[in-house]
């Protein structure tokens, strides 16, 4: 009989294939399109029953979603991309996510991993000494950059789901691949869990490659993640010639330097590490008028959701406050947001555990102290914890060309095949976890 | 039979006389308690019938009333220094104001002439050289000093209404002699048109001597006076422990200086002259701890009542605003006030006339451009007017060792005996101005 | 003998001809090299020697001048558009103003008349009530719009050449006719001036229709502008990510913010109006990253050159010292400025008696109170008087089919022959105002 | 042969006389001349050598120091409550620190012990359920009180002092007593080190009480102090007249304002914990006259020195900017500073050890999470790590009538005998800790 190893030897071309095409054509948040038609073909293909678009994305709970336009645009360009047209009009407007469930048809637990499929807001190196671009895979979309790896990601969540479907009558219990859009700008997770896809889910497991853990370790269960929410403020006011009838102008651009200021005053806290950020200020449209307008994109995080929400409310209360000073009217909106989180200790002492005996690692750790960074799988942690469900974030480590983010980005391809036998195993293993506990 | 001229010069000795002894025991604002009983006497025993007290200034429109503490001890002090018990009553709690009428039983307007008693908040000068000190009439209460010329304005009332009481026969009408407290700080005269003291005013003269017109000269209308707002911020907020608990503070010395800010941000009016200061800030208990408390002493002002009611009402947007902000309450204040204002064209014509026709300046003017200052006397002919009567701000030319609000400021006396020999020639040939018209 | 008035007339349809033609291919500030072509051209044609472009413009002097980039594609344009290439050359890079001169050979002054060619950075109405759009000459260019009536000033300029040149034989002295670029924005008069082109100029004129006075009304030497400086301020910081590291970021927002703040508590200044604009803001480059780029489009005016310059000195420090605050570059760029202006009495009065005479207007002014504006031609006026001309400003009345820097803006052309009729009577009759002096 | 248990049971009442007498005279920082003067002469009478005054406190690296006269009136006022005038000397002007040694003859370490003396600025409670009150030792120095528990600190250092001296025989090495004044507003420590009263120390401990440890817990190294620097910011503009010339004004009030708003946007540091607070904020002089004046009372933190560091420097950049702005002048004052610190592990865990084996204690820990407060002994303990010595700070728990800085502090005073018989066994054991290391 083939063993895991085995099977996950035999995929590790198709893996660099798949991943090599959805690098070649990477697409942003809430536009992956393309990426989700294919993705879905090679699951139905391997005989998993599907929940599509709208089934497992709750519209309203969608944050920071591109313009009807752009939407528009995006799909017409994946089509012509080849997004298979079979599948496409369950993504069709924003709704670009995937839940594919195994039923063993023996008992046991829901186990749940979630990959992520979207790109960055980015143009790809074009230096000749940028891997992609040297084999020919670089992005073809302008502006659009798998710069994070989640490209290897959705690889990993795809050869997962052939592996576990090979085994499956070692299995038991159930298992839902949950393919999600738009984790940048911590955007797409809440709109999955809100439509519920984590409710049943007693064994949950996020992951991502890279984020400077070094090649041969493992974070079994990471806890830096900031809580954080993403808010679009547009200050709206009356605009007045500003050297003939200054007192007729209602000023959107002091407004906005007012509040500037006190939310960059926010941030003292005695419950830990609390953050608030101006990062764009756009405001008025000629030197000899008073502005009219200002629009702010903040983010406000936090070491914890406590501490976050603290910041956020009083947020909220700093923007209208300024805009009453100056008699203009205010408008947030939510471009996004992620939570904090504690991984279940058990859940990831049985990762540890796991990864250990896998010997595929030189160095398993629990935690490590990393630079105050935001995931939006927190949301689906926090909910399988909430309904009494372990729930753990695991850290591939791998060699990466350049820091994430960067238009150089690129990661060694072998890590696919690593995390594929890591996850795989966890769910051959799973029965061992209950008699521990 | 003795002309106007014999009456004012037998006067002069006595008005150095009442002008010195003013000048010692000289009473702030709403502490006019000596100088109250003093005039009332010296009106009564003249013969003039009085409204005092609470019959001539509204209590609720008083502005910027010290303390109850303060007006105890200061009426003590003034029993002590000589306040006249048998009138003192009318004043306690704050309403020295005296309205003297003289009725001469034949036909014609009623004219009103209005001085103020008070004086300001400051130490008089102990220099060798300063003349009041020298010649043994400095004030000797700490804190209050007649650095504005008021001692004399109340003198010239005295005078004025010895000399009309003397020539009684010759007017006609009702003559009105109005004494009014506080004017400095603008917080006394709007309690007096709250009483109604100028309602059946047809002919309306305020003065004023110095303020850096030359002497020998007088202005017969002068409009120079901005509108004014006085206005006391209270900031109250939480306090906490700011290295321990910051958070759990609510600052309200953020939200004085945000405030402070938007404030001076206000004055730009197509309108004309517009002016904001927050000219004292008071905040906070202690280095380590959460500001909980902050006030402001803030004035508006403006070339109109129309651009002075833009900015004051801009202004409480602003400290609403700035409180919201910052998660605080604020009170607002109200602690003097004035208008701006244009004399009656007529009645300044006139009073030019009789002034040339005296002989006794060497320059007449109507108006002159003057440094932007506020008084209150503005409410008395904003009144008149609006009621249909002619109304008038003269100046007095004169002297000064000193300018107004200086610790070594002193005028001349001789423009005692020069004002009221102007203001009775107008009284004694009222019916001229009649006929012109 | 052919009078002005018939010249006048027979001008009318060609002074039509130009001014659409103009209209219809408006150019903006700096590159009105298609009108500078046509414009030189006419004026050779009739036999003014010219001084053309950088004769006539100090490349350094100039303020707000577009990138080499726009400069090098407009120029194209212009090209394309029926610039004419052999006068090209002299404007190329921005040098778009041409000086005619006209010696009479007769003993007598030199006068000066200065008209704008340039455009408004806006979208032309397409709205089919809007007359250009009607007839057909609306601008074919993007973002450029003659909605301030330059087109027609220009017209009046090449009006003015012809009849002057046809009268020639009954002028005395010598006549310059200024065409000048980028007055809007107050760029273009201040590099003439340097280049000295109005420094032998005795009798200075300077005009423009509209602005809300009247038709059948002119304005002989209108007094109304505020001094100006247009300044572009760039702050440097230093990028870092917000969450991760936001002390090794040095914020150009926050230091713009409280530069803002700062600026807009400038404007009170007992000299008179004073008046600060930050009316753009753009800053930062995502949600995130500590914003290392800040631009403010600033004015600062005065209503005088005194208040402006206090105003301008105070608000280099402001912005020196908001950038110490935030350990950022702070560079300011000079992009425009104009002066306050006292026309000359004596030659105000000689406009107004010569306006009267003509029988064209139902009301001849000297000044009229308007809104606060600024104007570059005071550059001229201040240098022609500094150096003992005299100089004015006149402004023809007329019907507006909506405010100047509307999208649907336009005059009623009858105008033009006015004002030419107006201005060749002045030159006409140019030897009665050295009589009468 | 009497144990070290015998000798403190025989102190307890000596020890209750010396602290209620040192509550009923509490001195503030700087001022504590009496307290001073009695423990020298105990110390003397004990026979301990003694270094007083400048001898251990360095004058210019006093911080937060009190005017000359407030220092001689306090001198007085000492003397009349019965300072002994044979000692005073050494501390007039400010310099009330003694160091007391022990050198024992035989071969050693040198052991340091740290108390504190001074009382904070506050009024004591006249409530007659206070126990001082109650018992007759309340502070009789009004705006003076015990309410930190330094009277205790100094009394066990006392109790400490008699304990050694008379079991000597049983000790080797050197000890030294320290007895630092103002340590309240961190003031007084960095003086005593830079006059190198713990250079030559090898095992140093600091004490306090109470600090929210319950009864009955010791904490043998606490760790959670934050580096702090106190600083006064004078701002000095010019007045002028706000109505009439505002633009002669420099303000000050207004450059606070801005100073204040980015002091508060400075804490955001991935250091960690970070702090900024304008505690007070006084500014201005009247109403109407732009301020010309303005203090701020701030305090930077940090939980590392390189975090308090960064900021104050940042601060400091800040305030010369915002002074730039307005061009107004700025000062800095140091008031106070402190360190953060992390107890040598080893000491901590022989201080640990030892209480353990004292069986006085129900909880023996070796940190404890607190409120994040400073403490200036950090400088004492820096030094002698920087030096290659052990050093810690030591917490005794105890019931607290209430809390610190509050006016109804009190202690339970059995602590006092708990806290000496742990300090005299560290030093009487000492010679077990060299032989672990």
């Amino acid at each position: 009989m083939k063993t895991l190893s085995d099977h996950v030897s035999a995929l590790v071309p198709q893996m660099q294939t798949w991943r090599r095409d959805l690098h070649q054509f990477a697409e942003s948040g809430w536009l992956e399109f393309r990426t989700a038609t294919l993705v879905a073909e090679e699951l139905h293909r391997l005989g998993y029953p599907l929940k599509l678009g709208r089934e497992v994305i709750d519209a309203d709970a969608r944050m920071g979603l591109p313009s009807d336009a752009v939407l528009a645009a995006q799909e017409a360009r994946a089509l012509e991309q080849g997004a298979l047209p079979q599948w496409l009009s369950h993504f069709s407007g924003g709704f670009c996510g995937i839940v594919a469930t195994l039923e063993t048809g023996r008992p046991g637990p829901v186990m749940g991993f979630r990959v992520d499929m979207d790109a960055l807001d980015l143009n790809e190196s074009s230096a000749a000494d940028h891997l992609p671009q040297r084999e020919g895979f670089a992005s073809c979309n302008a502006g659009m950059m798998h710069a994070c790896g989640h490209d290897g990601h959705t690889t990993i969540g795809l050869g997962l789901a052939r592996v576990l479907m090979a085994m499956k009558d070692q299995l038991s219990g159930t298992i839902k691949l949950i393919f999600q859009p738009a984790e940048e700008g911590v955007r797409g997770a809440k709109a999955m869990v809100a439509a519920g896809v984590v409710d049943d889910v007693d064994l949950f497991t996020a992951i991502h490659l890279g984020t400077g853990v070094p090649a041969g370790e493992i974070v079994c269960g990471s806890d830096s993640f900031l809580a954080t929410t993403k808010l679009d403020v547009q200050f709206t006011g009356v605009g007045a010639h500003a050297g003939g009838r200054p007192e007729e102008g209602r000023n959107a651009l002091l407004a906005a330097a007012q509040a500037t200021l006190a939310l960059h005053n926010l941030p003292q806290h005695s419950g830990g590490v609390a953050r608030v950020n101006v990062g764009v200020l756009q405001a008025g449209t000629g030197r000899n008028v008073v502005a009219d307008t200002a629009l702010m994109k903040v983010e406000t995080r936090g070491v914890s959701n406590q501490v976050n929400d603290d910041i956020y409310q009083q947020a909220l209360r700093v923007i209208a406050g300024a805009a009453a000073m100056y008699g203009v009217e205010s408008e947030v909106k939510l471009m996004g947001g992620a939570r904090s989180c504690t991984p279940s200790q058990p859940w990831v002492a049985f990762i540890h555990q796991q990864a250990e005996a896998l010997g595929l690692f030189n160095s398993v750790v629990d935690t490590k102290q990393q630079a105050a960074g935001s995931e939006d799988a927190t949301y689906m942690l926090e909910r399988v914890q909430q309904r009494g469900g372990q729930a753990s974030y695991v850290i591939f480590g791998c060699e990466l060309a350049a820091g994430h983010h960067n238009a150089k980005f690129d990661f060694d391809e072998a890590i696919m095949a690593t995390a594929v036998q890591t996850l795989a195993t966890l769910a051959l293993n799973q029965a061992q976890f209950g008699s521990q506990q």
